[in-house]
């Protein structure tokens, strides 16, 4: 099983409303993750997507990168999310697209403090993008302990 | 119907999301309004309420607060989320419930500006408690406009 196919089948497996939302794991490739939802069971009143689905959207989507990057370092460690905020720039009339990225110079620092204290805080940004253009901004503070 | 359970009605008619956690209508006295959930479908992969559940219970108390004081005075408006935070204090291990007051003081200067520009914006705090102690602490600014 790819490291993309494991992190989809842990979020339908351990969080329901992940499987609710129908949402994927659209792409890995050790940098960056792109989890989707389509917008029919994530709709508002206004038919666009929910606000709610937007955050659960970019909260698992910087969750799920941080699973992948301790899988990689064959860490198994819990990753809980301390605090976020999420600006809505534009609304989102279409299936919903998330992006994380991540690389080597800030994994590094956040590794070395987790080996040391057997705990560490990492800080992500998610975008969700309409038409190209940011609609979402996400960043989330997360936890990560043994 | 109560309006109580015309927000409840909207919330499953129009968001479909808030019908798959399970979102109710516990309370609303004209100041305080209160959303549960049972904690099942919006479980997480350690047993507690998932984060992105507890952002969508606390984003749609602060919206169902404006949605209520809109309809009490006559107004019929777009309520959109603009921006958000949220701290999690502690993990959620039981049904949530989350809690929004908006009193006469705050809510005047909103109608009026509402009144005057056609459009206006509202902070709104949304805790969600755990055993009697702050378990989630939402802040969100929602924009009413025509």
């Amino acid at each position: 099983m790819t490291p993309a196919a494991a992190l989809e089948r842990t979020l339908h497996d351990e969080i329901p409303l992940s499987q609710a939302m129908g949402i994927r794991v659209a792409a890995y490739d050790g940098t960056s993750l792109r989890l989707t939802a389509p917008l029919a069971p994530n709709i508002n009143h206004k038919s666009t997507a929910f606000g709610g689905s937007l955050y659960s959207l970019a909260v698992l989507c910087g969750w799920g990168m941080l699973y992948l990057k301790l899988a990689e370092a064959a860490l198994h460690k819990h990753i809980v999310i301390q605090e976020s905020d999420i600006r809505y720039l534009l609304p989102v009339d279409h299936d919903m697209q998330a992006e994380c990225s991540l690389d080597a110079t800030a994994l590094k620092p956040f590794l070395r403090m987790l080996a040391k204290h057997g705990r560490a805080r990492l800080s992500l940004d998610v975008v969700i993008k309409h038409h190209g253009r940011p609609a979402v901004e996400f960043s989330g503070r997360y936890v990560v302990h043994g």
